[in-house]
């Protein structure tokens, strides 16, 4: 199954992503972590040292390798020879296969809307096995969604904080991605303090469209200094995001 | 004079454009506030309300109308006319007049280059007054920098907090802005809530490169929650950015 987090900037994105990838892997199959933001953190999250990092090349550079390789062919003939190429482009953590989208790049040179199709076209050529499982980290804000960068998962999070700006965004959000045709929203509550935030965000919610309520905290903001801020997965943040696969599991399948 | 402030996913770029906005505003002359972000809330920060928010026209409108007016002529020949159409895209508080980029759009449907590339023409050929301020709120991340909408800013500020991914989007920052050509950039280090998260960013940039440290406040926790979220611009947080204004009026010019 085909998984993307979205939200606002700084709900924790990526802690979730990060969250879902460690706690599918462990069910067998291959997890495809892909960071599709290019100021990214996705890879440190899931306990990929920074320099290892740097060396992964993003999977746009595969596109013009595809090209050379099809001649003028469209991409989407070449669906089931898209694995051969992955090894190049990918980290193996255990079986975590992690993929970056893109490179940082020159100010001024170029928007990254060829990423964006690129990863768009790669995402939908995956062939997954039925333990298998593709978690996308998007970027902040809405405009994946506009460009339609995850058209094609099965299910679109959406992770909220306790702030009427997240909830605008997690609006938008569900929005947009009804037009792209995704039949699965849902929504994980992050860094709740109280049960009067709780309660917000409860309110601001048809029943049920929460998966998950995540405290906030002390930990992962103190880790986060660290130079590498894979904070481990435990605690009430791991019993909580398990709860919140099986359901994801429970609507799309493929989580044993 | 014209300054950006950007950052990572959440650090509270919008919480700092929205003090500067008003503390320049309270020196007398013009203070444009742009929101340059699709996923929006400076509007509410600075205090219009929702309402009146929604019916602002994006200014990437204005495009198509100055193309009317001017038949098929670039844009920039017509730069000191550009005053004239802001009244129908701005809303005017006080001295403040507030605009924004673009709109929410479809799912799927398109990118937001017109709109930053738009932005990008008009920021340019606003022409002030000794005493006017532009402040640009931009979108999270680094996109903007590698389309350069905030070419021609005479500062560019980063607002990073306590983490090492805040100030992994600070480096490319400060990289990208100057590939731009922008001379002087600001970090402005926010949600501090420890002397060791203090030192902790004290000792990630040079001496003096950091304009001001602002405490973690927990009544703009608790207001995010509010319809409007324009916290009250007071305590600690005026003071401070106070600061802030008169450093950056300082390196640049035009605040008395």
């Amino acid at each position: 199954m085909k998984v993307a987090i979205s939200g606002k900037g700084g709900v924790g994105k990526t802690t979730i992503a990060a969250a879902l990838t460690k706690i599918f892997a462990q069910s067998g199959g291959t997890v495809y972590a892909i960071d599709a933001d290019p100021d990214a953190c996705l890879a440190a999250a899931i306990g990929i040292p920074e320099d290892e990092a740097l060396k992964i090349k993003p999977v746009v550079e595969m596109r013009d390798v595809i090209r050379n390789k099809s001649g003028s062919g469209a991409f989407y003939t070449l669906n089931p020879k898209v694995d051969d190429f992955l090894d190049d482009y990918s980290y193996k953590l255990g079986n975590i296969r992690f993929l970056r989208m893109g490179d940082p790049k020159k100010g001024g040179s170029d928007c990254y809307c060829r990423e964006n199709t690129f990863l768009n076209a790669l995402i939908t050529s995956l062939l997954l096995d039925q333990q298998d499982t593709v978690i996308l980290d998007m970027g902040a804000g809405i405009e994946h969604l506009s460009r339609g960068t995850a058209r094609g998962v099965d299910m679109m999070l959406v992770v909220v904080e306790p702030s009427r700006n997240s909830l605008n965004t997690a609006k938008h959000v569900q929005r947009m991605a009804g037009d792209l045709g995704i039949a699965r929203i849902g929504i994980i509550a992050n860094k709740i303090r109280s049960d009067k935030e709780k309660e917000f965000l409860l309110q601001s919610f048809p029943d049920n469209a929460i998966l998950g309520f995540v405290k906030f905290s002390e930990s992962i903001w103190a880790n986060a200094m660290k130079s590498s801020s894979a904070a481990e997965l435990e605690g009430e943040l791991l019993v909580e995001m398990q709860k919140v696969c099986l359901k994801i599991s429970g609507e799309v399948g493929g989580y044993k």
